[in-house]
């Protein structure tokens, strides 16, 4: 037994679960005999068929290694050298991707400071001054996160609004999708109404966070972007040599909507923790709860006792807001647990 | 049944091969509860542990998704934005990473012809002539291949001599060791002899293809490099969020020499195949079979037919080279059935 | 007769201005015979010892082509593959070099809101809650600009405040210094005491405002970093083959302060015009007339009724904020002349 | 008089040459008034008119501030991230850019090795064998040199056939120009009938070498490239804010053909010196003296006794090549004195 799993339930991240029991199952069953590399092998056709089901004829799905990862070989085939992504100042591509967005693709971020995570139309417009100047960088995509980093949805219109503005003006519309099967569970729609109906260009639809063991998927729907996947993956040390089993994972993920009652567990667990705390004095909840994040102010005392014992991060140092996040796999009595610990801590 | 598993075994790529049984089950027990992510859990503590047992107490190992991976973060760490590395022209990291090198290290490659895809110290020293020259990009990394992409390997002594000539200029020596597992069987020695013991500065440490399903190792052994491996595994895209999945698969391989049982198995397994196939009229051997790998000149007209039931790739179109490649799993039966098909079809 | 010169005096820019007499004599004087390329000519010598008489023997001076370009290199000395710039959001490299920052340096901008262009040590000692976090860009310069973007100035004890803000965390200071001279006209200072005096580790020095055809100065106070201008300069296209004609512009301005002569006279021209139109109904002058610059709200009829006759620059469409700017050789009489043609225009 | 002057002339590069009077009259005329910078003045309006005139209607220039910079400008134009370029493994933009291709550009240079410096259509042919292999940067540009690094020129149907070949693989041709005035001059041709007349999509038009004191011009014949430039030109750093100043000097050079007076003057200088060696014994003129180059082998002893007292450059450590140059304003005295000066150096 692991050193780690002496802990209690972890309520740091959707990252510190395990395997899926049916993802780790199709990676046994995938390793049979040989297989082509790089993708040229029926469990990758198998994936490709699958993603063109989900998202439309059109769609074209190419497998890769992590979410950053997915994150810049998208972005990639839609900026050239001077241009500049237009996104949230909370955006993972902004804060936690280590600047690949500058070094990779050598482009700027303008960032947008929001309330909740979410862009609106206006915040797009409103940075399109500088189009045609050559001093300054050309916005040419927006990039939005689904679910936000802040744990809130947008609905399929306000994609659709951001995917207008930003398709008038000439500009492409990205969606980060780390964790998109979220918030179609908490939309209660289908992955396609969130993006091939919408107006979406390119996007990420994430397996790791929700029970694959490294597995996400860049899905192109401008289909003349798509030729320069496959370069641009390879050049981007996101293409798997062995590539069966990072298909077979998101196979997995899509074959009777496994994302979504993954997905919808977390969910309803951060809604069953969020619930659960919300009365408790001293405790207010300082977002949405429209995915598997609760985001909670807390007595800078009850954080600290309670870090002792449970590993959750806390999001501003500055505010006391924490963060909490559910898993695939987090029981109905792990939160109940959390929860009391969390009211004992309260009234220590 | 998979449709791949229906062909005959691949003599294309070590990477056609699945995972080890040993390192599948090791990734079944490492699914356990929770564990921090990006490294900080406990099987990624065992891996560094075992990094240090295997190529000393100063030597730092960082786990990665794959080669090209392992090769660019390990690289970045000694080039500045003016440098250039001094490698084989037959160099993976020159001819089959989509120009990685160049886009995201931002460096020149100085590519040195060979005969057998090995660099001498006189290589080097003939390139050095520009050092100093604000015209010209700086040589400041020797970077070989240890197995060579030909299938030779350096002995410690050839490695030594290339370190001293790197050092005594100012360069560092890089090893890309993707194959590192099949030299150190080759030459019957510790992994620590082709290595720490003869000044490698970095190196990479591969798995993928001796029977892991997607893990690197990069390992730092000049010390003073190590501090930058995570900030630049991070903006890579080369750092696990599940990490303890990745480390868990090197840790098998280091365990109780697992990396040299496969590794010796497939050496031996190429070795019955050169030996079988090299007295064959119209067959004949390029290079010195020291690792999986044999290259053959082969009429074109047996290889188009062979090819139309085997995978193997034509090395060089022009000469009619062919590489045919063995794995941990490949079997003696399965070589000598190919061994029986190639002379009937040279016969043909 | 150019068409150009039929036109009023600008306000738009000191770069509409022309070449100061004695610096395109200087060309003239530098253009006899033969002089070896690339800075081994006895221009470059004369002006290399010009910076250290102004500067400090320790001090290096490389000459190059443009305000960017003496920043992207000087930048360039200080930044690794994961590092970040933090500077105001009014940094002329973060809006108008058309994203070099991003994609030559590869680094991300920490960008600052500031009420007057001027960061202070709170701006920087609360960005560095990611300095050690693998995810995060690590803050590694402080780039500050003297006169700042606003026209205001940083006095001598708040560039060393600044200093030893970012010297603790371990970070640079850097100062755009592209007019450094009408700071230093501004604050009856030399050159010296805004820059190795309060502990500047690289800045550029500017010339092409302030009377030059077109010449800046790298200049590189922290010795340690000089050894890779040269190549760098190289490399970021800001070496010029007949160096003696920029080096002598820049001798030039440093003979007998000549550049103290020409910003101490667009310094006075520019007060001249605050003075002027500061109790003119519907004018406000918005930040303090430091330096050459004079921002002022104006209604926005009049601006654009202005606008027909002469050139100058709206700065904020929101607010209404245009910035008139005043050169070497603007005349008392040319501001006497806007300054009645702005007031007759406010009252049409 | 500066030191510089009291050498002889020199003979290591055209870049040692000064500015000829009609270009600094030029300039001198040019600095009359106020002009909008950045290429909104007359004096830029008037170079672009020149352009068309020389190059055709559909020919857009652009005026930059060095040689490297017109190659990394036009180039960045027809490049994307995974892209290569093929070039003579002698190209300047391979051997004396400090890396600018790999760092600005991001891409790999297939360097092929020549005879005379100059590429066929088989050179570029062979190189295309990666096309649409996501492992290998993918051909993109075949640039060539004219006049070439070794002093030769390529003929109008030696480039169309170059331009033919290329464009039939969706390759787009470059030209280096910066001594594009040399080789019309010794073709005795239009700049036309080696640029438009025979299919370059982009090249550089060089003024530097041909008596200006820092002028190039990038020119774009496939109009549908030309909209990048003003942001490459900005990004790059290679846009000049007194911008009159640098496109004046180019209209100078395109007036009356100066450019062909400067460079037939220069091609002049460099027969008269190549006939006064070529019999003298140990003397071997190794390639065809096509432009203001000659290259000659020497011996040892011979040209390190002449460099006492001349400056010039050894091309060649290995084989005692070097390389003499002559410019614009080498008068034929000054080469007859060489001459002595080299036979009686031969002699002693």
């Amino acid at each position: 037994m692991l050193i780690d799993s002496l802990y209690p339930k972890s309520f740091a991240s959707d990252n510190h679960a395990g395997v899926h029991p049916a993802i780790l199952s199709a990676i046994s069953i995938a390793n049979e005999g040989d297989a082509p590399a790089y993708g040229g092998d029926s469990c990758t056709a198998i994936f490709e068929r699958h993603i063109k089901d989900e998202f439309g004829d059109h769609a074209e799905g190419f497998a890769v290694l992590n979410g950053a990862g997915a994150n810049m070989v998208g972005l990639a085939l839609m900026l050239g050298r001077y241009d500049a992504i237009i996104c949230a100042d909370t955006a993972h591509i902004a804060t936690h991707e280590a600047g690949a967005a500058e070094r990779m693709l050598g482009v700027k971020l303008i960032t947008v400071p929001t309330k909740d995570g979410k862009l609106t139309p206006q915040d797009i417009s409103s940075r399109l001054g500088g189009l045609g100047n050559p001093h300054e960088s050309q916005p040419r995509v927006v990039s939005i996160s689904q679910v936000t980093e802040l744990g809130t949805c947008y609905s399929p219109s306000e994609i659709a609004a951001l995917a207008e503005t930003a398709h008038e003006a000439g500009l492409y519309l990205h969606v980060d999708g780390a964790r998109l099967a979220n918030a179609a569970a908490f939309l209660d729609c289908s992955l396609r109404e969130i993006t091939t109906d919408v107006g979406v260009d390119v996007f990420s639809f994430g397996g790791t966070k929700n029970g694959a063991l490294a597995a996400e998927a860049v899905v192109v729907l401008e289909t003349s972007l798509a030729r320069g996947v496959p370069f641009l993956r390879r050049q981007s040390l996101q293409l798997a040599s062995k590539m069966r089993f990072i298909s077979t994972q998101l196979s997995a993920l899509l074959t009777d909507e496994l994302w979504r009652t993954n997905a919808a567990h977390a969910n309803a667990m951060a809604r069953r923790l969020a619930e659960g705390v919300a009365a408790l004095p001293g405790v207010e909840i300082t977002y949405p709860v429209e995915s598997n994040a609760v985001f909670v102010s807390l007595p800078e005392k009850a954080t600290a006792s309670l870090q002792e014992r449970y590993l959750f991060h806390v999001w501003d140092e500055r505010t006391g807001v924490v963060r909490w996040m559910t898993a695939f796999d987090t029981s109905p009595a792990q939160v109940d647990d959390f929860i009391e610990d969390i009211e004992r801590h309260l009234n220590a």
